[in-house]
């Protein structure tokens, strides 16, 4: 596929007609919610004008999605530099592909006044509790219930995500996996808080006794220690999907995860096996069977080729080995301040930017120069109406 | 379409096409679920071996699709003298069908172990509280938002419900709609307890200042009062969903007291632009545009040839005319009794089991004598492993 504005990060060999099958089937995208006390962690998330509004976000970036606004925000979740959501672009990507789309909740504080596929029903703690993220089992396990019911339609099926705080808990579960991902995630500010971030997991992990690669074998539990609910929720969606139809997770630093925790359940099998949940048994017979070949990661160049990361280096650690797309977004040339920020490091990807912006690319033959002002008109409907 | 089993219950003229137009698109199947005080009413419903298991009933429904078995009682809902959820053949015409199904929470007691569609999150209270449905506004604004999202398939939507007590209020709706349904409904027993649950009616009308067809103009208000939350939410899917697709109301008197109240909104529809919740106006708007050419009713001819209701007469005071079609299921020669008791009036509809089985038949070219085999295997399945 030769489409100037979409970069190749990462492609295993046997994967290169991965994005060619994917645009023989309509996209349908959902966007999993979630939200964590590690995100409140000062230093963590920049994913609210302030503090106070940073649970607000995931709900405000689906409310923004259906309603045009976020309803209760009023305007829609900005970074306190300014810059606005990354659901800008989702937004007009969305319109331009005409593509369904459904919100995930995996357990999120505020409740936005849009339906939810209800995964969970309660909101992570903080990675430094005993228990991040309760009940991660039933997580996992509503995730391929969705995963089935979505892939009945053949669609390529796009997930993405928001949560805030989300590139923290997705260190810690790659550590805890055996990925060394020190140093190597992306985030929403310039820099991404890399130091801060580390001592977070660094020190979580050594409370709890765990060293890298300690949880390899026993998954779950790296997510119910460290993680966020999201990342149960859509390894199960992801799994059960992939029978049959093509996956784009839709993120950078968040969706590696899951691809580790994916690969990680893939390649010990006895994790789940043993799970003695009620009618859990068929499911996960299901999810053993995810065809990872049918499964990519999708995010902005922001995130690939962001310096202060290295998302080339978590890639070629992952217990399976997935492809990794990028869309060329460019905002340099971007009539608006805000949007030019993006250039500087700010916020960079969520909301399933990249994957969607990627689709709208791949579908529709577009360029960076065709889709910006696209995202210019959906920015300038919020803020200048 | 000349399918032995499928009988023509009610066509106005300019609907002669809708089967034809229906199988050209794959089905897909919603189910909305809600439980209600007037349930608990003594009398009022046989959805559950015993009085306190009706709440469990709506829950155990979708967990038996989902699961094979109803994980929060066990088996599966049963009639009080014993035979089985309708569920049993909404599966096997599922798995005939191989459609997707999702379950939509209009606001149930109970919390099932599946994947929901949040359109609300409150049961509704009695007919005879002050107010029988909270925020029916919200209720009605979800449903189109579903309606839309799942409109972006092309699908035949098939909306089934599980309420028990649901052809009471039902009955109360249609009245207050203006429609005469005083001992015209149908429901799960034989006879259908029409006195009782006629005096019921008629006690909370009268103590609400309501007569026959007070409600007319203001029809949300005849829900809030009267209704269930399923009425409301349902509405919405279909209203805004019949502008793309075709949008079967699966099910018998429940489904008929829907369609009034979609023809009253759009005979009236100042009760909806009069709205002022915030984000409403566009979804509004979208509802107003629904295409009743695409929307029909589908039930069980244990309903529509019920002789001890009259489906026809209430077909016939819609405010705007729709088709309604009955399976010809007929247990009388099945190898288990308690299915031989559907033939007695026991059960006759539920969890969408008359579109759906409609649908095997229509989309498979089945007959009865084909299908009922599938429907005993189910049963099997549950009850004798």
């Amino acid at each position: 596929m030769a489409i100037p504005s979409i970069i190749t990060v990462h492609e295993p060999v046997d994967n290169h007609d991965f994005l060619e099958r994917c645009c023989k089937l309509p996209p349908l995208f959902t966007c999993t919610i979630a939200s964590t006390e590690t995100a409140l962690i000062p230093g963590v998330s920049a994913a609210g004008a302030s503090p106070e509004l940073i649970p607000y976000t995931a709900a405000a970036d689906v409310e923004a999605i259906i309603y045009g606004q976020a309803l209760c925000l009023g305007k829609i979740p900005e970074n306190p530099v300014g810059p606005p959501s990354p659901v800008i672009i989702t937004m007009a990507a969305l319109k331009e592909l005409n593509a369904p789309f459904f919100v995930v909740d995996a357990g999120n504080a505020i409740t936005p006044k849009v339906p939810m596929f209800t995964a969970g029903r309660e909101p992570g703690l903080s990675l430094t509790a005993p228990e991040a993220v309760a009940k991660v089992e039933e997580l996992f396990l509503q995730g391929v219930i969705i995963g089935q019911q979505l892939a009945t339609n053949k669609h390529t099926l796009i997930l993405g995500e928001s949560v805030p705080g989300g590139t923290t808990t997705a260190m810690a579960v790659m550590e805890a996996l055996g990925i060394s991902a020190l140093g190597k995630i992306s985030g929403s500010m310039p820099g991404n808080n890399q130091n801060l971030k580390q001592e977070l997991v660094c020190r979580a992990m050594r409370e709890k006794n765990l060293g890298r690669g300690t949880l390899l074998s026993d998954p779950l539990t790296a997510v119910r220690l460290l993680g966020d609910p999201m990342q149960a929720v859509q390894a199960g969606i992801a799994m059960s999907a992939s029978q049959k139809i093509p996956v784009l997770l839709a993120g950078g630093t968040q969706m590696i995860a899951v691809a580790a925790l994916i690969g990680a359940l893939l390649n010990h099998p006895t994790a789940l096996t043993s799970m003695t949940l009620p009618g859990s048994q068929g499911l996960i017979n299901s999810a053993l069977k995810a065809q990872t070949k049918n499964i990519a990661i999708a995010t902005t160049a922001w995130v690939s080729e962001d310096k202060s990361a290295d998302l080339r280096s978590l890639m070629e650690q992952l217990p399976q080995a997935l492809p990794l797309y990028a869309a060329g977004l460019d905002f340099s040339s971007s009539r608006h301040k805000n949007l030019q920020l993006y250039e500087e490091g700010y916020v960079k990807e969520g909301v399933g930017a990249g994957a969607l912006a990627l689709s709208a690319m791949l579908y529709h033959n577009l360029e960076n120069r065709e889709f910006l002002p696209m995202i210019e008109k959906v920015y300038e409907d919020i803020y200048l109406c």
